[in-house]
């Protein structure tokens, strides 16, 4: 696939980059301490030559790796150019009141640009475009500032323009706080928990604790974590940091750092962990409030040294990487693996199209566009099936990582992941592993400290047919077979310690299904007193029980913008029927009825699956009467949070309570959660409880936020990682009474077989293509395409430098 | 495949040939007519000439399609030899005390053979062959008999053995009633109420009720069912009868017969019903009891005839026949869709091994022999993984498919499919559709009438790589992947209408999955007042509310067969913890219990997916000091039946009220249900809720009894067919701290890539054959092949004929 600069996704991400004398190669968890912080943009990666890469490596017998289409409107959800972005960031730092200094240049008393991308313009105007005569909604920039030159740092959200297709035009271009689409009127401002993150907390505060007690850290773990380069401990705590009765505490924690270049450190806990009242940004007014080890809080320094000292203390053994933690091959090889498993092929290539300029996508009588963000990555908009639009948007809001624990550390996690972004971690996808390694890659990108970076074929697109037939059925002289092709949009967010992968499939019978997966490392708990939050699963390590739930918004538009739910219950009933006689006969029924008001939008899936939801228009009948829909439910598990009002979240992950909640469409509330719900908990720029607010649901434009996850109590077998194959959680959006009949009929990939006495007379293949019977595929392909793994691709936007482009790929680190 | 006769897993059916008039080609629905009754077994087929079928027609550049390995133990679920069921058919006739016809030329007042299979050898005595130094259990043949020579019908299983290595010995061999599996103690002897269905009941009652309004079907429909070769109609109804009282009553109705070769009668129902009391054998004793029409009642003939020649009386349109009925290609093709779609291939061949004589299967670490019956089809026996048996036994135990209607039809409708028989119509699968084509393909054999007929290829087994990995992790200095190649063992059964395809996968992590998929013809309701039924789904058709239980038997022996049934609930919770300030904190935790006796075993899965069960071992504790066991969890979806205390089933399905029972293993409960439940539905032989006597559950042999299963509601998307992709169901069995890691870590189809700055440093293949880069392969392979579907050979037994099989499919017709 040849980068094309036109793949470049505008997305941003701010991070640190590690300097505080961590170990090298940097433990990934140390990612926790450093939070969303400023991005010093190295210069240093590889230059990037925009080499054209190697033709796509599939195990095809065609070179034809999609069909070229062009969109019938624009992407609107595409993302910025690179001139826009360059313009946007150039015209911010000629704005005097910004007081901006580059993200290179940059201390924790600065103020910076985090993000330049581009704003999604409001539905309804979208609509004017995509269904009217209306021209494309103004573009406008998403930008959001870090002020940190000042006692009380916020983040702010504005918004930059409009921007014409050359860019920013300094006559015309505007700048306003960005505070329509949250439910916080805070103009666009929300404090920032983490200004002093990179440097001053550990520097003057979390290194100088450690330094208290490096006698017991050497007496218990051989090292000591100071701030050097010899530290063989990192430091890291919890998130969101506690805020109550308005004060900043932390709690951190002790865990050894990987010793080779295996992601392990979270597999290492040590044990020990201390809280500190951080409020405010002068050090000197911060409190160090006691340690915590071993089910025994001490509240003083003196004290936790005393009992150490105290024959008799017990001292806990630490985790020690070993094989046990990497992610190698490992154990015996089993004779009849050494050869190649069974692959998929695509024998004519790809069997779908793509505009790749405007991210517009078009299998069978599927067709979307592809949007790209720095908080939630992919996207899918406007698909519709046989030219009619099934949803507006479908895609990620946020993901929760909600962990419990006897100690502090757990117990007070609760990772909202959007804080970092699963758009600037969406690596480039392995082929053959990932995807198949005939699948079409395609590039996304996003905003970082005035550079773009992209992630190389980090979107996947390819068919697969099932290991089983979509519609079968046999009698004495005939049967009948379809085959189950079907077509996956899919990206892998590493987010830390877990890979998410996003898959997005749609199926020959009209339906769709929305997949996420987990694996990657755990984040592990130390195992004293925690044997009621989890397994032991090593010598001293708890599986550290948590819950991942991921919220989804599902814009259904089912043959217009007005649509109802229809809920349709089978119960069991005693009953009598004018033909039994009057006795009563035990039996059951539908009981149909519509979500009338956000009254009673908030859902669950219902006791053994009795419930069934769909998203109908009541405007829309078919011929016998029914109304036409689509249907929503789980298909491969799906959760909502354990935890009750918890304590850690507030009111910052209030879409996390329920399966499936319904909500009158909104432009002033495109999305569930903001990434900085985390910072401010008790009263976050989103509060999705408000959106709840008795508005009618009858036959108006509906939004449906599902949420799909996992209750994970790790065990031995998610070491060293867990496994796609168990951490799996999906929905699947069928058509009710949608069409005529079923749609997978269209399809020339069946097979019917006239047959009898042993004899066929027919085989009935629908005029599929015979070929010519074979042809040559590389069955071991994938290794040799390896070696073209890029990573990242990084082009500077302010200064503008786009001929200069480099290589650099940065997870959590 | 090359037919072997050591692959005739011998089984059993025994059904009608549907010689009373039906149209040509038989509708399919007729079968409910016939019930399980006697076939006269045609010497029509085209002679089978035991050819040697075409190698695996595989996508494969090895023409290994297995290797050949030795069963260290004999298969004792494997079934009878040839010889051995000649024989036991041949001594049977010779016992003059059960006065037996040969079936081609009984009479529905002779006695006849329904089955002849192998007895499966209690427990005890294999585990005492396969673990200690026991001799392999002696051979008794199951022998069902069908007294139909008596005023009291009945069906009587019996034992005959024990059988030699040749066959019975007239000296030793005796036979006895088979009562020890059955809950119900009457010799085991269950009363037939179909004995008259072949030929009295259509021609003395049916024919002649629908004589006495043929003047309305001609209105109505244009047609008659009369018994007649030129009948446009058919007469078929509820299963079971109902049985209350003391009484026999039949409620049956008309549907229009199919007007071509596909199966489409359960899709035209018309929509009148009548009811008979059929107690007892003289017909003549015999009561018709009044007609239902449109909602109406009437209980004479001349009430209904009065009403509907009233004016103003509402005449019902038929459903009639057309492309939305049909299965073939049907809609605008697609473009692209005409070129063949991604395939998997083998490139290797098979990475499996097989006894095909002792039918045991070896893949990775997983190791299970495989046995085959006439009432459930396919099951799994002594599933090994690392050498440690897993699970005794794995299988269907029954199928319910429970209806309910405003119309006595589907109201009365509650199908126990073992009734007909899952061995039976396990046809023989389409190449590349129902499994890829480099699978595997082994055939499975059931006796009936005197003979043994061989599906052939009617089991697949393959690998298959899924389109996601199985793990993956990034960082940015380096990324690791793992394949997800699973295998599969796979049936499918048509019963009826239905097309139900099981799946047995085993994964690399060492789980295990069991699903089941339903596709074919729905049975459709007349729409006339069945809207709280049903969707209305073309002209005058409801899609008739349904729900699909299938019950599984999970024999767990984890690490010996002393084990308990753990449960982990993950609750949210309010508690202060030594470093909280003594503060509440809103979090959750997990309860741990175990289930203690069968009265508190009978399980749901629970709200929210918040409770995990798993199948432990007290005395295998790991060296973290858990217990080793296999989680249990359902992963496509699982659901009990909705109807409490049905009135068609009664005791006769105790075991679809639940998700998860649990049971102390029997030699004595083997089994779930018996075939002949629908016989006696009050009192049937084995009723589910006498299993649960309060006994204790802690370290004992313990069994799980699973339901699978679908509520189904059928929408227009189910015409001509149901498809698999909505319609399924799956349950997860996953080792919980059972090793010491993730076993997956052993294979080297994993990659390891380690880059920075744009180059890649290391692709780590661990060992991967790395082949010579490409081969030939067919990618349109399947059709050709297709054309060598042969369907069933038969084999007669009595008078034995081994040189002279031929060709024959019977479906339930």
């Amino acid at each position: 696939m040849r980068l094309s600069s036109s793949l470049l996704f505008v997305s941003s991400i701010i991070y640190a980059n590690g300097v505080l004398s961590a170990p090298s190669p940097d433990p990934k968890a140390a990612w926790v301490r450093q939070g969303r912080a400023r991005k010093a943009a190295s210069k240093n990666g590889r230059r990037w030559l925009n080499e054209t890469s190697t033709p796509p490596a599939v195990s095809s017998c065609s070179g034809n790796n999609y069909t070229r289409i062009t969109a019938p409107k624009a992407n609107v959800w595409g993302g910025l150019t690179d001139v826009e972005a360059a313009s946007v960031t150039k015209w911010m730092f000629a704005q005097p009141e910004f007081n901006l200094t580059l993200s290179d240049d940059a201390g924790e008393w600065d103020n910076t640009i985090l993000l330049v991308e581009l704003m999604h313009p409001n539905k309804t105007d979208v609509l004017y475009y995509l269904d009217g005569a209306g021209p494309a909604p103004p573009r406008y920039a998403h930008v959001v500032l870090d002020h940190r030159a000042c006692e009380d740092p916020y983040y702010e959200d504005i918004l930059v323009g409009p921007i014409d297709p050359s860019g920013v035009n300094n006559g015309t271009t505007r700048w306003e706080p960005l505070e329509y689409p949250y439910t916080r009127k805070t103009a666009g401002r929300v404090r920032n928990l983490d200004a002093d993150a990179d440097d001053t907390l550990y520097s003057q505060w979390i290194y100088k604790i450690s330094a208290t007690i490096s006698d017991i850290t050497l007496d218990l773990w051989g090292g000591t974590a100071l701030g050097h380069d010899n530290d063989t401990l990192s430091i890291w705590g919890i998130d969101p940091l506690w805020q109550d009765d308005g004060r900043v505490i932390r709690w951190d924690a002790f865990w050894s750092n990987s010793v080779d270049n295996f992601d392990t450190q979270t597999l290492l806990p040590l044990g020990l962990y201390f809280r500190s009242d951080v409020t405010g940004r002068d050090p000197s007014q911060w409190k160090f409030e006691g340690w915590y080890y071993n089910g025994i809080f001490y509240d003083t320094t003196e004290a936790f040294k005393n009992a150490y000292y105290t024959p008799g203390f017990a001292k806990l053994e630490a985790n020690v990487e070993g094989d046990w933690a990497r992610t190698d091959q490992n154990g015996p090889v089993i004779p009849l693996d050494t050869t190649p498993p069974p692959v998929s092929i695509a024998p004519s290539g790809a069997r779908f199209s793509v505009d790749v300029e405007k991210k517009w996508v078009k299998w069978m009588d599927f067709e979307f566009f592809v949007g790209y963000q720095r908080d939630t990555g992919l996207s899918l908009w406007d698909i519709r099936y046989k030219g009619e639009r099934v949803l507006y948007e479908l895609g990620l809001q946020e993901a929760l990582a909600h962990y419990a624990g006897q100690d502090p550390l757990q117990s007070g996690t609760a990772y909202l992941d959007t804080y970092y972004g699963f758009g600037p971690y969406a690596f480039q996808l392995v082929k053959g592993y990932d995807c198949p390694a005939y699948a079409t890659y395609l590039n996304t990108s996003f905003y970082v400290a005035e550079t773009t970076h992209t992630h190389l074929e980090s979107l996947c697109l390819f068919e697969y047919t099932a290991d089983y037939p979509l519609q079968r059925h046999s009698t004495s002289n005939y049967v009948s077979a379809t085959k189950n092709t079907y077509f996956t949009i899919r990206s892998v967010s590493t987010v830390g310690n877990y890979d998410y992968m996003f898959s997005y499939s749609f199926y020959m019978d009209g339906s769709i299904n929305v997949e996420v997966r987990a694996s990657g490392y755990i984040q592990s708990a130390y195992y004293a007193n925690n044997d009621e939050y989890g397994y032991k699963i090593h010598d001293n390590l708890s599986g550290s029980m948590h819950d991942h739930v991921l919220n989804f918004k599902a814009d259904f538009d089912i043959l217009g913008t007005n649509n109802t739910v229809a809920v349709v219950n089978q119960v069991p009933i005693s009953t009598t029927y004018p033909w039994s006689n009057g006795k009563a006969r035990n039996t059951m029924k539908l009981e149909k009825s519509y979500i009338e008001s956000e009254d009673q939008s908030r859902l669950f899936w219902g006791p053994n699956s009795a419930t069934q939801y769909s998203v109908i228009n009541k405007d829309a009948v078919n011929q016998y009467g029914e109304y036409k829909g689509y249907r929503i439910s789980p298909s491969l598990g799906a959760i909502h949070l354990t935890v009750e009002e918890s304590s850690n979240l507030a009111n910052a992950a209030r879409w996390a309570t329920h399966d499936l909640q319904i909500t009158r469409q909104h432009d002033t509330e495109p999305r569930a959660a903001h990434a900085y719900n985390n910072q401010d908990v008790h009263n976050p720029p989103i509060n999705f409880n408000t959106f709840f607010n008795s508005e009618n649901l009858t036959q108006t434009d509906l939004v449906l936020w599902l949420n799909l996850g996992m209750h994970h109590i790790p065990h031995t077998g998610d070491l060293p990682n867990t496994v796609f194959s168990t951490a799996h959680a999906g929905l699947s959006f069928s058509p009710l009474n949608y069409l005529e009949g079923d749609p997978s009929r269209q399809t020339v990939n069946q097979v019917r077989i006239d047959y009898g006495d042993g004899n066929v007379s027919a085989v009935e293949t629908f005029g599929q293509e015979q070929g010519s019977g074979s042809c040559a595929v590389e069955y071991t392909p994938v290794e040799a395409d390896l070696w073209d793994y890029k990573g990242d691709v990084v082009v500077r936007k302010f200064p503008f430098d786009p001929n200069e482009p480099f290589y650099e790929t940065d997870s959590i680190v």
